[in-house]
């Protein structure tokens, strides 16, 4: 019996269309402008985004081509790899088959670049010579920074000030991709310098470097915006994920009982997941679908499914989302790209449905996870991933105590080779599980905007 | 035409046997006891090595089968891929094809698993339960914590503590792994012990590290040392760099007229070259090879071939190699896995056999080139395998000049994940191109052992 099963599928396997989930569900509560409470329409949208992605945000067609200069870029990682993780199933000693599908073969070490290479593709086909974005811990940012770069576009990253001064590496590769990073709040947009005339030494937020970015690329007819997760273009990029992993359990011969991904915004949670609950949908295979998200900002388990803002700025429209409130603001946790107060609405809606499950997991049984895992497969997943890792142990030792040989699927979102600095609290016995606070996130769903239901 | 052109091998060709090059050559010199003088036998090697390493280590046999458990871990990553660097070439203007092998896709991030999973292997069947090594910026020491883990081998490294303090996230890593780091010089051995007694401020250096993982080897029975460049039987490991990548440009159709890669104790150098000098020696196909080496540690290009110690303590056997002299302290410079005296016997011989060539180059043109090749490739380098860009691209320049549309291929040894902060600082300006003292090179010459010849 060997040791290591590694699924390679050969670079003409990679998918030749985007897998659209809305064209195999009732539609979602349309998104809403915020100052009319009307449904938003193309024109809406049309000063930050390129027409292209705008018709796929709406889009009711199950398959979206994939543009081959897209492809082109996709073959530098893709297909990625999945492999079956024999030697994590002998340390955790259970009978249950677990795979995991590895998206940190990317440049930037992450699935980011899915959709950054496609977005950078589309505004380059619209004339658009400037990118404007927010960043958190920098998956996102470097990730279009590595996308622009290829495409000719002159990307400007907007990085949470904090993380800008904590996290200098994820900096150094934007730089290194020739993108510019710029600390939020910054006295660069309007957005910005509010913010810093009310408080000179703001760390920032995600919600803040969003209004600057969309700021910049409202008023610059040569700027559009990027946003990394949450939107229904995002997600149908990432479906690349699971229309790969599909293939591939079916060269293992595994259809799964249980898909897994971690979920901030969703991107990635959807990317392995919509594909596998299409052909639950389309074929009535039977699946399970988990989506593992922080303890310490619980919008799926814990928010209200409710219109609310993208940014705390309020210059988005309002989408109809699980949320935790656009004033919520998590406590420190390592999983920066997991620190969001929404959830994309397309997976908030199939929450709604019913057709997937949440389940939110604390940091330290997340970090004691991922270095089980790291022990036994080699490969140090990302902070966020982790929180899939811990949930997929979860499951799996469910199957022990049950004596099940259940098929267990996750994605690992990315490596942790940028976030050492957590494993290093981690061993330092630094870490520690805080709760948010119960008050304030009453507070924050109290503010809540009112709409018309 | 399409612009990404990766040849990924299957699973199945992982290389069966690795490749030795003595066969092929006259009979280097042998290593010699440093108190007789007379060549070492098998058993002065074997209170610190394997019998297994050490008949590797005198071989005389062209291929030497991979043992069934250390291609189950290849698996992990192997077959490495092969790019050709079409935006590359475009990027350059240059007539020529330019193709890399990329080794930074194992767990740890370079090619030196390669070795380390071997070295565990050995060491597990012959009984052993504890390996102690040393590490300078952290990639070997990282690799065989991988490795240790992997075949339930306590690993144990001592770190230079100048990078032990200012390199954390490696450190991070190996404890990752389940390895113990240790600050080098420490009070756990004799060699420590005076290093701190005449100097307890001392921020250690590679050959101090080096004699605390020996002693700590030949004074417990339980504990073997494991070496991650040098010797004949590291290099024999990397041979599948070279294996892989000959069959891999035989699918793209082109033999390389260039074959580069960087060289520090030269074992990824050898990984890729020796297999295509094989070639050339018995097959008659012509290619040059050039190691690319600091130009702040030049020992292939302004060493003397001469006998001398591995460590600066003289535990080592004296071998004979290209040489700074082991007093030699290089000036600081980024690439922390090139900064050692001497240079692999083996490559040492091929260069006074007149089978490779060799080029300093100072590290600023290196990162310039590697930011170069991050923003057409994606893939940000390590400051060690800047080298091989760095000498890949003045050979694409000097096609260029010439017209002529060669074959040119290197090895892209590890990625920069972990030494972003080389790239902050070349971005801040700060990095600059220190000599090395050619006054104190002459001392640390005058200081070689003398030994008949």
């Amino acid at each position: 019996m060997t040791d290591t099963i590694k699924y390679l599928l050969p670079e003409e396997r990679i998918p030749r269309a985007w897998y659209n989930i809305a064209a195999d569900l009732p539609a979602p509560p349309p998104p809403l402008h915020p100052g009319t409470g009307q449904p938003i329409g193309p024109a809406d949208l049309s000063a930050i985004f390129p027409m292209a992605l705008i018709a796929q945000e709406v889009s009711a067609e199950r398959e979206i081509e994939i543009p081959d200069p897209v492809r082109e870029v996709y073959k530098l990682w893709r297909p990625a790899p999945l492999y079956r993780a024999r030697r994590l199933e002998k340390a955790l000693d259970t009978p249950a088959r677990i795979f995991y599908k590895y998206e940190g073969v990317s440049p930037s070490g992450s699935h980011k670049p899915n959709t950054a290479v496609a977005q950078a593709f589309y505004n380059k086909e619209a004339g658009i010579t400037k990118l404007s974005t927010e960043t958190g811990a920098g998956q996102w940012g470097s990730s279009l920074a590595f996308a622009g770069q290829l495409f000719g576009i002159e990307v400007k990253v907007y990085m949470v000030k904090v993380s800008f001064n904590q996290k200098p590496y994820r900096r150094a590769l934007m730089e290194t991709y020739g993108a510019t990073c710029i600390a939020s709040p910054s006295t660069e947009t309007n957005s910005g310098r509010a913010i810093l005339d009310m408080d000179p030494d703001s760390p920032g937020s995600l919600g803040i470097a969003i209004s600057e970015a969309v700021e910049v690329a409202a008023t610059n007819p040569d700027t559009n915006y990027a946003l990394g997760s949450v939107l229904n273009h995002v997600l149908i990029h990432q479906s690349v994920i699971g229309i790969e992993a599909i293939e591939q359990m079916e060269m293992a011969g595994h259809w799964p009982d249980v898909v897994i991904g971690c979920a901030g915004g969703g991107s990635n949670f959807a990317g392995i997941a919509f594909p596998f609950i299409g052909k639950r949908l389309r074929e009535g295979k039977s699946v399970r679908v988990i989506a593992a998200e922080p303890a310490a900002c619980p919008s799926l388990t814990r928010g209200e499914y409710a219109y609310d803002f993208g940014d705390t700025g309020h210059l988005t429209p309002l989408v109809k989302m699980h949320t935790l409130g656009s004033t919520f603001i998590p406590p420190a946790f390592h999983a920066g790209g997991l620190r969001y107060h929404g959830m994309a609405p397309m997976v908030s809606h199939l929450k709604e449905l019913g057709l997937i499950e949440a389940k939110a997991v604390r940091q330290l049984p997340c970090f004691d996870a991922g270095v089980t895992f790291a022990r036994a497969e080699g490969i140090v997943p990302a902070p966020e991933s982790t929180h899939a890792v811990r949930v997929a142990f979860d499951e799996a030792l469910r199957c022990k105590a049950e004596g099940k040989a259940e098929t267990i699927l996750f994605n690992l979102s990315g490596h942790g080779h940028f976030d050492m600095q957590a494993y290093t609290d981690y061993f330092a016995g630094k870490l520690e599980d805080r709760d948010y606070d119960e008050a304030k996130l009453r507070q924050a769903l109290d503010e809540l905007p009112k709409v018309a239901a």
